[in-house]
């Protein structure tokens, strides 16, 4: 029997109650199930079910659609479960990084029958894994029609600010070859880790831009993660990779982002690695601007790729909108200040309500 | 049993029964027992054994006392033995790396009862492997006495020509350290992989010196061998590491040696990971002058580290002389040419018999 989730709780202690059910990647069926069996007793919602994704609408014939997108895996626990409630500050895995935000939505879909438009809320599974697991991936490819929609928010911690979009991320391979050698004999080989040098006195004096898009400013980056070379003491080396990740704004393409870091190192061997879409903000749409106008605050870019691109790649502008500091998602001392839970719930629903 | 070993084979021919006794680092007993029991039965021979190791004497009374030494081990075989003769070419493990020196040497030890120096004949185990566990090195260790001498003969392979002395050989790390970030907030941290551009370009800008010791041109390098650095393809490293290998003439001692690498880094981080002296080539002995008259040619300076540099340590100059090509040592295609082998047995004859 999956355990039952009121959702009467006030916001905080429904976070709690979620963490402490604790869910990290592929071990999220008891929560999901009990995610389902919740919202299945409001007769104003429709729920499908897909592996572990609980998808939850309304059909009140409504003009214009949102969603309310959170995941409800967290990466495993580090001693830090249960919860603890200290002060005004909840403690604890996935206080911030998404349960926060899962409850918030939930209780929306729950006690928000009327919105102003229709709504549909999806809870996923897998969102900390490998991208081919993501459980927001696999419902846009087994059933796209759900996600159908106008706008999306992502409830992903922001401080309770609006994130748009996100940046784009892909990393290549810079190859470097030389001749091997005994190292006593150097002079019959060519060194491929001296030939790196020009390869990263590039990124060190590489500026990065920051491009706006769609009234964000998004900064862009460009850095080595890695690098390798040599296979003995006493040899010298015929092979060296730099591995270098470039983040760069969503109004490139994924293909515009590759030739772009391929001239940086025009004249090397520069091999696509793996690359994901960035998203754009999308606030120039009405339904978007009136979420910014209803939440307030300065709206700011999302430098992180996240699942908004999911939405961005199904035509659906989304943004990132959630309680918690990006900054302690992961961390051991990952915790909330529980008022921003509420305050996210309050301006969420007055939002929806219209 | 240990197999019978007839001194009395033509040096070609005993190299090839050598070979086909396989006798990879670590397996050598069988071969020792076999060159001690020949040893033994010369009574002109003062024969003592150390593990896998064989010292067998003249005792002359000479005024002056040589060393003619060699190790019984080769690297493992890579499917090339038992050996085959082709026209004049023995081919297989050990033909080079250094069976032919060690059949050379033991038919001087059978056949110049009355040398004009004593001489100590050297038969060791483990020279292919780590320092530690060589048998020359332990050698010196337990019987110092046993090598005491004027000047030392290593019969390694210089393809019939004298090297003497050799470079020393250390390495370093150079140590860069950054801040981690998530890549995607590159800003907050600082690259550590960036961090090493004038490392590298320090190296590719090098000019290594040539130094001539006692007659003979030291070639030296500085080299990269290792750098590694980066932890996942999403952190900016906070952590680079490049192996630098220098390998210095015999006129430096390991400190001085690392005195001026450090210089060449200076403002970095440089730590000591290992390192071993050069041993200078002592051509300015009246009996290393005399080798190298007898054998002729052009003496030339040994660029790799071989066990010269433990009797230097020991105050015994060296040289390096034996049949066989040394670019072919370890090589699948290992093989020598037979009349090389007769010709530095001829060779060391003249010499010994003075």
């Amino acid at each position: 029997m999956a355990p039952h989730l009121d959702l009467d709780l006030p916001a905080p202690a429904l976070t709690a109650v979620l963490c402490d059910l604790a869910s990290p990647s592929g071990q999220e069926k008891a929560l999901a199930d009990s995610v389902e069996a919740a919202l299945r007793s409001y007769p104003h919602l429709t729920v499908d079910r897909d592996g572990d994704a609980v998808v939850a609408r309304t059909t009140l014939g409504r003009d214009s659609r949102v969603v309310v997108a959170g995941h409800i895996d967290t990466v495993p626990p580090a001693g830090n479960l249960p919860t603890r409630l200290d002060g005004g500050t909840l403690w604890g895995r996935g206080t911030v990084d998404m349960k926060g935000g899962v409850a918030v939505a939930l209780r929306l879909a729950a006690h928000v029958p009327d919105p102003a438009s229709d709504v549909t809320y999806v809870f996923y599974d897998n969102e900390e894994v490998e991208a081919e697991r993501n459980g927001l991936g696999r419902v846009a490819s087994h059933r796209p029609e759900l996600l159908r929609a106008d706008f999306a928010v992502l409830m992903e911690p922001t401080a309770a600010a609006v994130e748009g979009g996100c940046n784009g991320t892909l990393r290549v391979a810079v190859e470097l070859t030389g001749t091997a050698a005994h190292s006593a004999r150097w002079w019959m080989g060519s060194n491929a880790i001296h030939a790196a040098a020009p390869v990263l006195r590039r990124l060190a004096e590489y500026e990065p831009a920051t491009v706006v898009v769609d009234g964000l400013a998004y900064r862009e980056g460009l850095n080595a993660v890695a690098i390798s070379g040599g296979i003995a003491g006493n040899i010298i080396p015929d092979h060296c990779v730099v591995t270098v990740n470039y983040r760069f704004a969503p109004s490139a393409t994924e293909q515009e982002a590759f030739e772009h870091v391929a001239k940086v190192f025009d004249g090397y061997d520069v091999r696509l690695v793996d690359s994901a879409p960035g998203a754009r903000p999308g606030l120039d749409r009405p339904v978007a601007a009136a979420f910014v106008t209803t939440v307030g605050g300065q709206p700011q870019a999302k430098v992180g790729w996240t699942d908004v691109a999911r939405f961005d790649a199904l035509g659906v502008p989304a943004v990132n909108y959630g309680p918690g500091d990006p900054q302690l998602a992961h961390a051991d001392d990952e915790r909330v200040d529980v008022a921003e839970i509420d305050l996210c719930e309050q301006r969420m629903r007055a939002w929806l309500r219209g």
